[in-house]
């Protein structure tokens, strides 16, 4: 550990993952070092039309560049891993994770032409890394997905724990535990501050273990007479190593499907991950020629993506595999916020396939559980560290709030809990804390190959388009003396149906006509008045006659 | 009870509240009689963009407009009543509701305009009503509004039974017991077919007690030492009694915010639902004028309505009232599928004001229970009734199945449920039942002024337009010899910042003006061609660059 310089701050800033789930990324800054934790994406919320995905603005990084000494990674999921394509593109530091999170984020790196020139450092939950004057060390934790560590950064100003996503699983499926005896000594020897995970705060009680789930699985395939589809998400490979402990339970061969299931399946069974018995991945086109009871289909589409194999399935246009009547399909996932239409249609097309559907809330269907922390174990974090300061993260705004009500709960002061916006800061200064200043921080739009080009004048366009329609004016005017010489045509779309209401079109283009002839009248040709004056008049008449607001767009011509 | 002609049967169908949640609206016809239960709406769901209100397609009934006996109204919630105007528009017939029912239906009539000429009749849990060969009659129920009736139908084929919504509310907070005796004794003298409410067939076990609600609100008042903020639905008149109660327990005055909740406290109160002290209620004007631990202000907005009362506060948008650090905001109510992330946000804001917020599913905060019986209810209902043939009413299609598995579970053979779609009929006759043929039925989307005028291509259009906007390309061709006199001039809206994207715009410019000119040396001149081959070139172009596909428009004008 480098000396203390009492000039010195110790900076702890998020620049994504407060005030929204997923974008998870923080940073700790130490006079001329930084280091970054984690680097993820979201998707789009529903006001974001067209947006593809959003990631973190990391333009306080690129200013800094020179200082940032690398990306600890704590876990391999998409809002702990998606954004880091689009920052080592342009920020090329090294990246820290754990094997499988390491194999899950050099296939990202490698789609993206980025495996070359990235420096990738296998770490596990015994390396240490000195990063500049901060030292990183790690503990193991309980996640939905294998090799999830917590880290712990000693810098010269005092210790910071930031839990990564966690819960504690007492009886882990592959027997890996947390480190309560390590996590117990990084608190007995005073922490500075804890940044902890807040994505269960508003549940009550102790979330049960994966391990739950096995044997609900195992069940339900021994009842099934027919096939069983398991839908889960692709990470969850403790959950996949439960389907396939399930199937060889019931003598059932497995067919995987779905391109992140394939991908997953494959990377975490090369390393060492997943055991699955020799022989018992089917292809999926081998599936129809299987006796129904010997075969358990594990795909995607636990969300009801659209795109995705279960929805396919649901809509019988999946190439492979068909759903018959009798078969037995698990959705091992909860909707995420905003998914829950999706997942309910999904369901609904294959009770209408005939199907048995185990579907949702995982206290009702078994075959859930979350891979976050509740109140009690939140609580229970808290006072293995017991630190000084607090800084709850990962979550929406009101998690972040209830879990500083735990906080306070178990005896940390009001005043030393800091729930943080993105971009905000906390600086550190001998045994002190208080807000800093901020950073630039907030959502980069990413729709297509664009980085951040659309903002609030194209969104906003977008919601117009999409709530009434566009109507095009179109009008030719003579360059000699200000005449019509062709149109006003009248052009809509997503406004009205057309062939329906040709006497309102035509309406609206008499109306144009003699805005511009009484303009003209009047020796107004400046284009804008015209276009504004039919823009008003055109808005006017269609609102009274249909009570809707389409963008009105004039295009004025000169010959 | 008229004579049975063998000749006739008896026919159920669904207009509407099949595989979907809302537009509630079911009919049963016997010869020349048809009988309509409840006419309601439903909200657009999320890909109708631009669509307010979505109402059954009620042509059947207009084609048998001679035969329509009339409208009997279950309860006066929105999903059951909020068709009416437009059905009552176009399909004169009388209304048949009890006096809390009437009053809101009044309401809307009034609104409309329809309130003259429509005919409505008060009816009781004990009147007999003769609609032509069918005689009905009610039996009390539980929800979350008074005054809710179940309906029996007497037609010569044999007795019908719709519960409308209900629960089992042992304890209800107005003391009118949903009345086992008279279901039981419906039950006990035959019925042909029972309809009973689905919403929440995936729910185990048994709704609680509204009046749970009430202990948990006082408490919460009891602690609370400066405002108390309670958002509830507007219609559920037993939930704002206990807020009344829990406010005359604790001393405070309540302030009424929100159009919808400002209506129904003065209609439910004016009919006698509603027991409010004298003085109780004061003027939003006066809330800040009084010890913050003397008010409540019950409001709207418990779904995060954008417009709605608590939205507005929550937004520090509100006219007249401010959350204040300290104050207590309680929503009662759980979102609906689909307002999840609205509900998210405005609790969000909340809780950035400083305010406490109580939210959360009902097992969670207390503050709300469901109005719809849980499976232990639905399977109650079924054995009190006791039908031959079961055909599970109002959800969707998953809840719809759920529900007919509880029904054989209780005993029903499999084949005498009936899971029917919006439009399918079953039909009866010397006690046996089949599917039946189709009658038309779906949505009819509401856009402002417009019934029915928005149909998919307008709604594939909207879609397009808000994933990546649109282009209009326009060019002024000569009518001599086809040479471009003006343009091409390519506008756009919702694709691309103009300003950051000059050069990608000219160059798509440039790209139109070659199409076009190599078309004409190819004398290629119909319009047709020359659009198609500008749309394709520019599409390909746009989509290399961008990876987007916006809506492209070319518009020729000829001079």
């Amino acid at each position: 550990m480098s000396k203390k310089n009492n000039q010195d701050k110790l900076l702890i800033f998020a620049l994504g993952g407060v005030g929204e789930i997923g974008k998870n990324m923080y940073a700790i800054q130490y006079g001329s070092d930084i280091v970054i934790v984690d680097a993820g994406l979201k998707f789009p919320e529903e006001d974001m039309l067209g947006i593809d995905i959003v990631i973190p603005d990391i333009s306080y990084l690129l200013e800094n560049r020179d200082k940032v000494r690398g990306i600890l990674v704590t876990h391999g999921h998409e809002d702990h891993i998606g954004g880091l394509p689009f920052v080592l593109k342009n920020l090329n530091v090294p990246v820290f994770g754990t094997k499988l999170t390491l194999g899950l984020i050099e296939g990202k790196l490698k789609e993206a032409g980025l495996l070359g020139e990235t420096k990738r450092i296998l770490i596990n939950a015994d390396s240490e890394v000195q990063l500049g004057s901060i030292t990183a060390t790690f503990f193991k934790t309980n996640h939905s997905i294998p090799d999830s560590l917590g880290v712990c950064l000693d810098t010269p100003e005092g210790r910071v724990v930031h839990t990564g996503d966690f819960k504690f699983d007492h009886t882990p499926v592959n027997g890996e535990f947390a480190d309560l005896q390590r996590i117990a000594e990084i608190g007995s020897k005073g922490v500075l501050a804890l940044l902890s995970d807040s994505t269960n705060a508003e549940r009550p009680g102790f979330t049960p273990s994966e391990s739950v789930v096995g044997h609900n699985l195992e069940e339900i395939f021994r009842k099934a007479t027919q096939r069983v589809v398991v839908a889960t998400f692709a990470s969850n490979v403790h959950r996949i190593q439960q389907v396939v402990n399930a199937a060889a339970a019931t003598r059932r061969k497995i067919a995987v499907v779905g391109r992140s299931m394939v991908n997953v399946v494959s990377i975490a069974g090369e390393l060492g991950y997943l055991n699955i018995p020799e022989g018992m991945i089917i292809e999926p086109e081998e599936v129809n020629k299987m006796a129904a009871d010997r075969v358990v289909i594990l795909c995607t589409g636990s969300q009801g993506e659209p795109m995705s194999a279960l929805t396919r399935m649901a809509r019988s246009t999946h190439r492979k595999i068909d759903i018959l009547p009798g078969d037995t399909v698990i959705i091992a996932a909860t909707p995420i916020p905003g998914n829950e239409r999706h997942v309910g249609r999904t369901v609904d097309e294959l009770f209408r396939l005939g199907a048995n559907v185990i579907y949702g809330p995982g206290s009702v269907s078994g075959v859930h559980v979350s891979g976050h922390g509740s109140q009690e174990e939140l609580k229970l974090m808290l006072n293995l560290i017991r630190p000084k300061f607090f800084i709850p993260i990962h979550g929406e705004y009101r998690m972040l709030r209830l879990h500083a009500q735990l906080g306070e709960a178990v005896g940390i002061e009001r005043e030393n809990i800091f729930i943080i916006d993105n971009g905000d800061t906390v600086e550190f200064q001998n045994g002190a804390a208080r807000k800093g200043s901020k950073v630039q921080a907030g959502n980069v739009l990413i729709d297509g190959l664009g980085v951040g080009d659309v903002g609030n004048i194209v969104l906003r366009d977008r919601k117009l388009l999409s709530q009434d329609g566009i109507l095009v004016v179109v009008v030719t005017l003579s360059k000699q003396d200000g005449t019509i010489l062709s149109g006003p045509d009248i052009i809509s779309r997503g406004f009205v149906y057309v062939r329906e209401s040709e006497g309102l079109l035509d309406e609206a283009n008499r109306i144009v006509t003699s805005t511009l002839n009484k303009l003209m009248n009047d020796n107004v040709n400046e284009w804008a008045s015209l276009k504004t004056n039919v823009k008003d008049a055109l808005g006017r008449f269609l609102y009274e006659q249909t009570r809707r607001r389409p963008m009105i767009l004039p295009i004025i011509m000169e010959v």
